[in-house]
């Protein structure tokens, strides 16, 4: 089943959920306009839909290949890739002084969503160079940025992250790589790096990588990381490619899907040591991990969505085109459309749904990133950072976790269908169960969301939020639309319980840490609810307003997540506030 | 990671969460003693940690493997049925006059627990030889079964169903496989199959198909099935196998997992006619179905507790293993292992906790059919049938969807070793996906509950179901015992919550059936629950009774289950009833 990137659903949201037309009306991205917004949009829409998407299953079955240290990409990967790149999708948000479009991120997040629609394992490759050169751009001394930056913002070279070694996953003070200054200004690093995506590939000539190690001297634990940039071959000053450098894929991991993403372990100077530079200053290294974090980690919220969009799209055709059972009065031999069905209309309700609601927090996620830069007044920047600050997490995690969970409700509409990998719904499970793994694992994003972002500017940035939904809740009962059905009350007891939880939390993450981090997965579950179930909702009121503009059923989808998911924010505010003791005593249980 | 059969917590279940104990002492089961009863079990248990669990990787790794007609089984495979049979554990349930050991069902079903966990792939193939016994024994000529019978209990044969055509999964009524008379009282089946289990392998020299086809006259639809029986060698009088029949595997499916379990595409009667015998009476053949679809489906809730204990044993051991993270004033250079951690701890006692539960319900399903054969009073053994055929679709539906479940959450305590294939955690849930499909997909399940088993007995079956649980939450509340926090009052909330929406239904369904069928997912999920929350309940009581003999932590698993998951029952109930218009309204949502 193939996928149709469905533009007009992301250019709404864009536009009238989130709030982008507002921000084009006052100005704040400069003469951008709806219309160009539109066209980028659906000029994305058409590359993602017959270019990207095509590549998707031979990417699985054949995936990346490592043979002599060099990574094969599947075939016609490379060449849909030079499209890309020479079509200008590399460079939408990169700066304009390095030959970018200094587009906003929630238009660049827009794109991305459907590149990861198209191909999971393609996605990821882009959004790491965005990384590289977000980093680059912000710490790198001129010197490296005139090297490695135009070509990096063209996508002429890629970039990676490389931080993870086996040690050292979540918990970064245990890395282990080494940094030995060279006295020339260079460094020769020395160390083992795993799951390095796209460490290793044949899209460009150059690969830079940026590598988190330790200086000779550094202290131990986090405050002893530097940053250092080290490319695969390194260049000469006419930006030539000079000699190979001592940065080696050793082996590709075996994964359960993204089989055409390379996952390598990377092996930084096992010869004569990896020649590297320094990005930033020493021992911040981190530091300039985070300015990138927020991006990263949006950045894979975006592949939830997208892979579960593209589940959605091929469970719904499924259920247009199968027939089994029938209507009363149907003789015996023929059958109807399972979507008559209306345990399988319940499946694909819940799968729109939940993507719609996560692609919302998603794009409102980027815009609040681009106001941080973009807005006016210093006032609205800083609030805006930190509403961005504070829906990172949940844009990463509940996105990432329902990509899961549409795409395993995506098999189970397909029936026995649904198991055979011809198919292509299984494949959607096994690429989307990475997401809430990597950039940060969800249960880390969850803890982050807790000890981090609820104690934003003493709690105003989550009182803000909150403010903002009450007012979505009031719109809701003011127009007093029967087709709404109970969706004002239910979102009114979604967002209360928001509320409860997140006092209970700061109230206790002072006194009893460990009973408000029993608590974060559920709180980040229960926020993304909250959250979903009022974008929709702002749709639909977006929707009525504007009418034949709109996608058709936003009040009805709408309706159907207040009443059919969030009915269980209540149940999760008190797992939050009441599960912390059963929690702690979990010792003896899990002994047995 | 390897499986240690966890027999110690299947022998309490078996005993004094469900009732095992009670019926052995009311001689229910003749001389059967809660002796030999945990005898066999661990019995079992050292089979399948040490003889079936090793299998489970090369069975992923190298599948069935399809050549010339002929399935070859995975490296070891073979050799391991071999031991199994010769051990008697195919003939644990089988009638006693055809070489069986007539054990209750439930002690049958601990025991395809074990096989299962050790190999999914593995345990479904017996499974289906269980169900064919089943039917053959309750249907088939004194012939048939002298032929068959006894060679099918002993495991020298295997048994397949062959249902599913391609036009017709659920939907039965669309079979188009035909069978026409040869006046000598067999017939000639010719039609194509599919998603056959087992259809074609190498453990046994002979293979009996179980097939239902159309009668040359028979009128459409359901009513115009029958069941034949056609093996793969016709035999001679004598017992010895004589010429090859005309059925043969034309293809394997290429699945998500279980690559082990052949799913064949089974061509009968291409050449010269499949040649076959009726089971039962012409146009009965799903009758003969029926007769074994509560235990196909009891034994397919299995796998999905199977699967889950693997999974969540070896997420424990890695948790217990992987170090990340620091205790305050702990040096940066150390880490503890990640069990320390409160959010991992939430994940690890959810899936102990929902595992538990639905080994429980599973169990008292399988004791309730034991019931309906050997209680003294016939008023007994009906209620015992009514609670059986209540309980089978929960004890399916439930037990696969947390399977899926489980082995999800697996995965992500692994973080990124979890998404690698060689760590295992990926398998499990690769192989526990096929769970909520076969035997009759979950929504089916979910519409059987609402449709057939609410009204059983005019919804005394229910009620009876509930009162009983009623009784748990009453005995918690008395008691009074800190240990149990909340315990008491969530479970008594989710109890009324399944019993508001059980009333709703029954009130609905007369009415407006697509609005109780809108329901009916969130209902049976609503039913595990409550179900599997009072079932653990129980367990701590009788934990907190028996002292030294139970597992530790009884107490605080099913604490958790009830603040923490519990929570959802009202939330649930609060969609069943609710939640339909929004459903009904879906069309014009999905159209866009």
């Amino acid at each position: 089943m193939s996928y149709r990137a469905p533009v007009s659903d992301i250019v709404f949201t864009l536009r009238h959920v989130v709030g982008l037309d507002r921000e084009l009306e006052r100005g704040t991205f400069g003469d951008l306009g709806a219309d160009l917004v539109e066209a980028i949009l659906t000029e994305a829409g058409r590359f993602a839909t017959e270019e990207i998407a095509p590549l998707n299953r031979i990417g699985d079955e054949v995936g990346a290949i490592l043979a002599d240290g060099k990574v094969t990409m599947p075939p016609g990967w490379k060449e849909a890739y030079a499209r890309w790149t020479k079509a200008g999708w590399a460079s939408l948000t990169g700066p304009a002084a390095f030959g970018g479009q200094d587009l906003p991120t929630s238009l660049s997040v827009a794109t991305l969503e459907m590149w990861n629609s198209g191909s999971m394992a393609y996605g990821i490759g882009p959004t790491l160079t965005l990384g590289a050169v977000e980093a680059i751009h912000a710490h790198a001394s001129p010197q490296l940025k005139d090297i490695f930056l135009g070509k990096l913002v063209s996508g002429e070279w890629m970039g990676t992250m490389n931080l993870t070694e086996p040690q050292a996953g979540s918990d970064l003070a245990l890395l282990r790589t080494r940094a030995e200054p060279r006295g020339d200004g260079s460094y020769l690093i020395r160390g083992t790096k795993i799951f390095i995506t796209y460490g290793e590939h044949d899209f460009t000539d150059n690969i830079v990588h940026l590598v988190l190690a330790r200086l000779t001297d550094a202290p131990p634990g986090t405050r002893g990381l530097s940053l250092f940039l080290v490319p695969k071959f390194l260049v000469q000053p006419d930006g030539s490619l000079g000699p190979r450098n001592d940065v080696w894929c050793r082996s590709l991991e075996h994964k359960l899907g993204i089989h055409a993403s390379p996952t390598c372990v990377m092996a930084f100077g096992d010869n004569e040591g990896a020649v590297g530079w320094l990005v930033g200053e020493p021992n911040r290294g981190l530091n300039c991990m985070f300015t990138m974090m927020n991006n990263a980690r949006l950045c894979v919220g975006i592949q939830g969505v997208a892979i579960a969009e593209r589940a959605y799209q091929t469970a719904l055709a499924y259920a247009r085109e199968r027939r089994q059972g029938r209507l009363p009065g149907m003789p015996a031999e023929d059958a109807v459309a399972i979507i008559a069905h209306p345990d399988i209309r319940r499946s694909l309700m819940t799968m729109k749904a939940l993507t719609q609601a996560a692609r919302a927090i998603c794009y409102e996620t980027a815009l609040a990133a681009d106001l941080a830069r973009h807005a006016r007044e210093a006032g609205e920047r800083e609030a805006a950072q930190a509403r961005a600050n504070l829906l990172t997490p949940v844009a990463k995690a509940f996105s990432t976790d329902i990509g899961v969970e549409v795409a395993s409700i995506g098999i189970q509409v397909h029936g026995g269908m649904g198991y055979v990998e011809e198919t292509g719904a299984a494949q959607h499970l096994r690429d989307a169960r990475i997401a809430p793994i990597y950039e940060g694992t969800n249960g880390i994003q969850a803890i982050d969301l807790v000890v981090r972002k609820l104690p934003l500017e003493g709690g105003r940035a989550i009182g803000a939020y909150i403010a903002d939904m009450r007012r979505i809740v009031e719109a809701v009962a003011r127009i007093d639309d029967p087709a709404f059905g109970a969706t004002g009350g239910r979102l009114a007891a979604a967002v209360d319980a928001l509320e409860r939880a997140g006092i209970w939390l700061a109230a206790t993450m002072p006194t009893d840490p460990d009973a408000a981090l029993a608590g974060a997965t559920p709180y980040l579950r229960l926020f993304g609810i909250a959250a979903g179930g009022i974008a929709l909702a702002r749709g639909a009121l977006a929707a009525r307003a504007l009418a034949s503009e709109a996608p058709a059923g936003s009040v009805a989808l709408a309706r159907f997540f207040a009443e059919n998911i969030a009915p269980e924010a209540p149940a999760l505010a008190e797992i939050v506030i009441g599960g912390a003791p059963s929690v702690q005593a979990a010792e003896m249980a899990l002994a047995s």
